[in-house]
């Protein structure tokens, strides 16, 4: 069956006739950056030629903007394709996922045949040391996203560290998808970056899609200090799978500061309105950090949302939730006031 | 060890600090139709959005184009991708490639465990009839590309048709790979498209990659009867691996016959006119019917040709080939005229 993910405008047209205001995708809200949009069009006349594989110029840009070896770096098809490619190359037997968690780690790691764990996460979705006890030798591979799609909720910076020590001794490879980071407030406090030097069985996932509005052109890149295992990713799947227009968006995504600024401001000031308003409407939000929202509704929502035009993320799918829980992008003040209307139209 | 490719402009660059006068892509001389950078331009407004995962306006498109219905049909990130995505789904254990082909069948084939059985083409590089005993029932797939790739050979269409109703006999599947088909003087008189529907087992793969020059933004298709085994594609791997460019792209590039007109008018003339003028340098030419060439050399020719900035496919990695095939892509009259003189200086 095919798997459902937020952002499906294409779906909500085919059943409903009209475009909608999109809640369901945690996606900047300001759109394709100006530099973004001028560099790609820029990029159209070698579009002909095939991509540079290994992305040099992007994977250099990179480099510095990490202060990392661009050595250490590999960029795909958004970070949906690195997913899938870490798993290809780890061949895991045995996984550990903490749920509710992006259902892309699941649908890969079932095509490999892996056999996975689940750490419940219950309210408030906090992770506790208690994770420390289930990374032993026998299992293969963990996942972790920090902050959690779809909780928003991050990982205390001195349990992370224990973990990837742990997973350093036990010899487990640790994705840890850090997709929705830079959304922080403070994202260099969070970043399990530092420890790639030390710990060679730490692969960090990171998206341009997200947090710069180019989900339709789909970029993203992982960070590993071990190279072997990044070649291997590399050979996990078709070459070429990062586009030369993607390679050309990263690029100038990179050095646009303005953007990155004013969007971190937006998302920090409509976060938490957003959530205030949602209380004020008796939802029971979770303390998310990220560019989105998780709350809990008694009444069901999408319907209702959907024949007033807005789509929101129905959660039951999730492993881990029901149908009462419901995953908001934080969007522009005034798409904000408009969910945040026709919410209580329905609720009240 | 990573696979070597045509069209791999920036490792030349690294070596020899210039860009190369690339004849060793496949692609189409006439660049990026007009009509095409127009509608990528167009779709940057909501390039933010995720991709529609189902290209559900492409689809519509290239079903009324192929003249079949559109859940026959399944896009992917370039043919690449759908060449992997095939072989994780069928899962084969054992699988039958004519050698010398295209080095992803390989890859995405030894990716998956499978055990590969190699049927030497030797020269003059045709397919014959005694391939059909090879195909029986502890097969689980062929693969078959259609003018092949690098010796631009059809196969005849009778034999064709045999082959394709052997494997609906036997149960094996068949990856029938036409993304050169194009090129050729009659491609519906090449295709295998009309026995789809009597023919479940037949995947047929196609590119936009080369007849429209979109290397560079990545788009194939699949084409197939057996809705069950595209789901399955689909689902073996990420979502979203098309990007809403490369959508926008394929739609006006299907709509676009005055570039299919005039690059099948060139390709035509520079083919015949390109072989002839190898074959006066006294290189063994294979008479390849695609947008490109296949010759032999005594003398070794990449480095010389390169120091003149001029790259061509070395092909003896290959398998069934050896360092004195070169592979050729037809260009522009100018550009094979540079070529042609390029080799005569280095020739005599």
């Amino acid at each position: 069956m095919k798997r459902t993910h937020g952002g499906d405008w294409a779906s909500f047209i085919d059943r409903y006739g009209t475009d909608p205001l999109d809640f369901s995708a945690n996606i900047s809200p300001l759109g394709l950056p100006e530099s973004v949009r001028a560099a790609i069009a820029a990029a159209l006349t070698e579009a002909d030629r095939y991509p540079d594989r290994d992305c040099r110029a992007l994977r250099a840009a990179l480099a510095a903007h990490e202060s990392i070896p661009e050595l250490w770096l590999l960029c795909g098809n958004g970070a949906a394709d690195l997913i899938w490619r870490a798993v290809l190359a780890a061949k895991p037997k045995h996984a550990l996922l903490t749920v509710p968690c992006f259902s892309e780690y699941e649908a890969a790691l079932e095509a490999g045949g892996c056999e996975i764990r689940y750490w419940p996460l219950t309210q408030p979705f906090i992770l506790t040391e208690q994770i420390l006890s289930c990374i032993d030798r026998d299992l293969d591979l963990m996942i972790l996203c920090n902050p959690n799609n779809p909780t928003g909720r991050t990982i205390e910076a001195d349990l992370l560290r224990r973990i990837v020590r742990r997973c350093e001794e036990t010899g487990v490879r640790l994705l840890l998808d850090e997709c929705f980071i830079d959304f922080l407030e403070e994202p260099e406090h969070h970043t399990a970056k530092t420890l790639l030097e030390s710990s060679s069985r730490l692969l960090i996932l990171r998206a341009f899609t997200k947090f710069y509005g180019l989900a339709g052109v789909r970029l993203g890149y992982g960070m590993c200090a071990d190279r072997t295992f990044l070649t291997a990713m590399d050979l996990a799947g078709p070459p070429w799978s990062v586009s030369a227009l993607a390679q050309a968006a990263g690029l100038a995504a990179l050095g646009d500061r303005d953007y990155a600024e004013r969007l971190r401001t937006l998302i920090r000031t409509e976060r938490s309105r957003l959530k205030k308003a949602l209380e004020e409407l008796d939802l029971r939000v979770i303390p998310g950090e990220a560019n989105f929202l998780l709350f809990s509704s008694d009444q069901p929502l999408t319907e209702t949302l959907a024949a007033r035009g807005v789509l929101i993320r129905s959660c039951g799918d999730f492993r881990g939730l029901d149908e009462c829980w419901y995953r908001v992008g934080v969007r522009t003040r005034e798409d904000n006031d408009r969910l945040i209307e026709v919410l209580r139209e329905v609720l009240t």
